[in-house]
C-alpha cells in the first residue's frame, strides 16, 4: 500500500494588494518611534528581501473556512471522488475565522466542521478537526493523515491549510507587508499505485523559540493595548530556519533512501524569498552538490505569504502547468517543506 | 503491544464560584427581553436539571496554556517518566488563551508549543500541535496518540485537554452559569502490559448540527455587536446528544467484544447531570440492561462543565480516589465518552 495525493484545489483570493497600496501606511518601530525613511523606500526594502510584489486579500464577507471550503471542492473534483467517502477532514490554521473588522477568533465549531457542512456530507464517520501547527499545518495534517491510514483508521483524508492573515496583521508594522489570505487543499489516500509518501520528518523547537512568532500589540502604542496581532522577530527567524531546516530536509531524503540527484523539484512554504533561497544554498551545501536550475518554483512575489496555504496552493498551481517554467511527471521526486510559529518544521519526501 | 493510560494528572483551580454568586447577574432571553423570573428561580432550575452548585474559575494571571502545562506536570510525575522521551504533545482546546479581560483568543503559538516550553522539553522531536474538536476534543486526542503510535510513529504521548471557559461567556445568558475553567493530562504509552485501549467510535455530525453550538452575541443587546461568546441551543443539543451518543458508545463497546455487563466505570463528558442520566439510561435501555448502581462517576456538582478537561479530570479522581464511592481496580473495563460543539461525539472502551 502507498499513500497518494490523488486531488488538489486552490483558491487565490481575488483582490490584490499591491506594495504601492502600503505607501501611505503609517510604519513605526516596535518600540512606537518613527521610521526615518520614506514608505517608498520602506517598500523598495522589503520587496528585494521578500520579493512579495503584491499579495492577496479575502473580500470581505468570506472567512477562512470559505476560502478552505472553496479549495477543498475543487479538491475533490480533481480526485473525481465521492465526497462521502472521505474519512477525516484536517483543517490546518492558525487563526480561525477572523471577520473583516473584528479581532475576535472563531473557531466555534472549527473549522473542519464548517467545511465538511459547506460540503454537505452527511457521513457522521467523516471525522472533521483542526490542527494548529503554525505555517506547517498542512504538511502536519498530511502526516496525520498517513498516520490515520498506516494505523488502518482511515483510507482517504481531505487536508486542508486555509488562512486569512489580512485580518490579524498591524497595519503599523512593516512585517504586515508579508502576509495574505488563501487556501490549499489535498485528498490523500492509501492506493496501490507507485510512488506517494516516501519519508516524513517533524520537529517542534520550543526551548528557546516557542515565541519567535507572537501574538503582540500594534506598534502604534496609541491603539488599545488589549487588541493584538501576528508579530515576529524577524531576524531570530532568519537564523533559526537556516540552522534547521536544511538538516530537517537532509533527514528526510536520507530516510526516503533517495539520492539528491534525485530530487525534482522543492515546495517550500513562502515566507522570504531571501530566506528560501538561503535554505536551499545550506541544503545542497549539505550534499556538496550544485543546486539544479527550476528546483523551487515560487509564488510569492504574487500571492505573499498565506501561512498553512503556500505549500498546496504552490503544489496545485505546479501540478496544473499553471507556474511558468515549472510542471511534475509522473515519477518525480519532491520534497515539501516547511517552518513556522511553534517554532515548528516538516519535510515529507514524495514520489509523484 | 497494548496502548495504555501510564499516567494521569489534572488541575482545578482554587477560584470557586458559587451559583449564588450569579444572584446579581442581569439574566436575558436571546432576544433581549427580560427574564420573567427572579434570580433565585433561575439559579434553582439551573441547578435542578444541571446538577451544578459552584464551578471552578482561573485565577486572573493564568491562561488555558497554564492550566494544562500544570496538569501535564502531574501526568508526568505520576508517569514516572523523563519528559524528553515524549514524542508527542497534543493539547485540546477551543479557544485558546484568552486573557482575563480580554476577548482575543491567543494561539501564536499553539497551546501545545506553550506547554512544551513550560516543561523544559529540549527533544525537538518531541512534536507539540493543538486538536480543535469541541468538548471530545481529549478524547479524540488519545484516539490520535493511539494512531501515531500505531503507525510506528511515537511510542510516549502527552494529551492534554484545557479550557478557560469563564473568559468566553456571556454575562446575560443563564447558560453561562455551566461553564468553568480546569485542565486534565494523560501520558498514553506503548506498553506489553495487559489492557489498554481496546476499540474507539468517533463522529461527526455537521449536516443540520455544525451549529448547535457556536460564537454569537451577548443577550443584552447594547452590547457591543462585534464581541461573541460561547453559545449554545441547548434544547437541540439535548436531543441531539440522546439520539446519537448512547448508539456510538454501543458501536465501541460492540467492537471492542465485550459485554455490556463488563463495564464498571462511564467516564462521560461532564455537561449536564440530567442528560448525562438519560444518556446512561438510554445505553443500558440498548442492552434492555438495567443500570447497575455507581457506574457513572460525577463531578460536575462542584466543577462544571470545563469542556475538553471533564474527562481527563474525572478519571483521574476516580483513579487516585479522590471522588467519594469510586475507585478503579487493575483489569476493570472502562468507557471514556463525549459530545460537543461540532457536534462531535467519541468514546473509548478501555481495560484498566
Amino acid at each position: 500500500m502507498n499513500i497518494k495525493i490523488t486531488g488538489t484545489g486552490s483558491y487565490i483570493p481575488s483582490n490584490i494588494e499591491k506594495n504601492e497600496n502600503f505607501h501611505q501606511h503609517q510604519f513605526l518601530n516596535t518600540d512606537g518611534s518613527t521610521i526615518n525613511h520614506p514608505n517608498e523606500i520602506i517598500v523598495e526594502k522589503f520587496q528585494a528581501i521578500t520579493g512579495i510584489d503584491e499579495r492577496r486579500y479575502a473580500k470581505n464577507h468570506l472567512n477562512s473556512s470559505d476560502l478552505g471550503f472553496f479549495a477543498a471542492e475543487k479538491a475533490i473534483a480533481d480526485a473525481k471522488i465521492n465526497p462521502e467517502t472521505i474519512d477525516y477532514i484536517i483543517v490546518a490554521h492558525n487563526f480561525g475565522d477572523v471577520k473583516h473588522n473584528a479581532i475576535q477568533s472563531d473557531m466555534l465549531p472549527c473549522l473542519a466542521s464548517r467545511v465538511k457542512h459547506s460540503l454537505r456530507i452527511k457521513n457522521p464517520k467523516c471525522v472533521a478537526y483542526d490542527i494548529l501547527f503554525g505555517c506547517p499545518g498542512w504538511i502536519e495534517g498530511v502526516i496525520q493523515a498517513q498516520a490515520f491510514i498506516k494505523a488502518g483508521m482511515a483510507k482517504r483524508c481531505l487536508v486542508i491549510g486555509s488562512e486569512t492573515l489580512s485580518r490579524v496583521v498591524d497595519k503599523h508594522d512593516r512585517d504586515s507587508m508579508i502576509y495574505s489570505d488563501g487556501a490549499g487543499a489535498t485528498i490523500i489516500e492509501a492506493t496501490e499505485d507507485e510512488g506517494g509518501i516516501l519519508a516524513h520528518e517533524t520537529a517542534s523547537f520550543t526551548y528557546d523559540e516557542a515565541y519567535y512568532l507572537f501574538f503582540g500589540n500594534s506598534n502604534n502604542q496609541e491603539l488599545c493595548r488589549d487588541t493584538r496581532y501576528i508579530k515576529m522577530d524577524g531576524r531570530k527567524i532568519y537564523e533559526f530556519a537556516l540552522s534547521n531546516v536544511p538538516n530537517a530536509m537532509k533527514t528526510c531524503l536520507d530516510n526516503s533512501g533517495l539520492d539528491i540527484k534525485d530530487v525534482k523539484k522543492i515546495f517550500i512554504h513562502q515566507a522570504n524569498e531571501k530566506m528560501d533561497e538561503a535554505i536551499l544554498k545550506r541544503f545542497y551545501r549539505l550534499y556538496k552538490t550544485d543546486i539544479p536550475e527550476g528546483i523551487m518554483p515560487m509564488s510569492i512575489h504574487k500571492l505573499g505569504n498565506s501561512s498553512v496555504a503556500t505549500v498546496p496552493t504552490l503544489f496545485d498551481l505546479v501540478k496544473n502547468n499553471k507556474l511558468e517554467n515549472h510542471s511534475l511527471t509522473k515519477g518525480d521526486v519532491i520534497i515539501f517543506a516547511s517552518v513556522g510559529a511553534g517554532m515548528h518544521i516538516n519535510a515529507i519526501v514524495y514520489k509523484y
